[in-house]
């Protein structure tokens, strides 16, 4: 692939709008292990919003990456989880979060170097 | 590594602030074919403003990703490179342009069958 060629520079905020983003990485990630009722994904992310969570998921939705389950009870049951497509994106939000874990030190030192100039 | 578990969950929003997002990602990418220019690389990351594109640089080399050198030239000149901390970032965020690229017509699929539900 070629990313410096004219045709996919012009695609590049496109296609990143879809995927590039922390807060889908993260629910991405969650449901990897599984359906997830709102209440249980506002848990397991930590600093994201109702809101924000609201709008993840109906994005995700809406590009074909996450499947929403309403069960008939009452109160109505709610269940998200991770579509065909949505499950071929995991191995790659896997290693984003890995790379961040592994390097959060080396990247915290960074950072206090680039502070105390 | 455990996603769900507290200890893990904590850090999800600070590890993905470093690398979830797509300009972050895109700056990567572009400087994975070698050293740019500022002026280059807003050309090449279609949609990027010079002040996300400059906040966005900050970032990356706050936390070590990339190196900027100035040449003392009339009038300077300041090029961008990745560190090798950046380096083995690349791998991921190319799977993830990847990913996307690959995807892109099952995701207009997707939205056009829910915009029109």
């Amino acid at each position: 692939m070629q990313v410096n060629g004219p045709a996919t520079s012009c695609g590049v905020r496109e296609v990143l709008d879809r995927v590039g983003d922390k807060w889908s990485i993260a629910v991405v990630n969650q449901l990897g292990s599984g359906p997830r009722r709102f209440s249980e994904l506002r848990r397991a992310i930590d600093g994201i919003s109702q809101r924000m969570l609201t709008s993840t998921l109906r994005t995700l939705e809406r590009d074909g990456l996450v499947h929403r389950t309403v069960y008939p009870e009452v109160p109505p049951r709610v269940e998200y989880e991770l579509t065909e497509l949505g499950r071929t994106l995991l191995d790659t939000t896997w290693e984003l979060m890995n790379w961040a874990l592994e390097h959060r030190e080396e990247i915290d030192r960074a950072r206090s170097r680039y502070d105390a100039r």
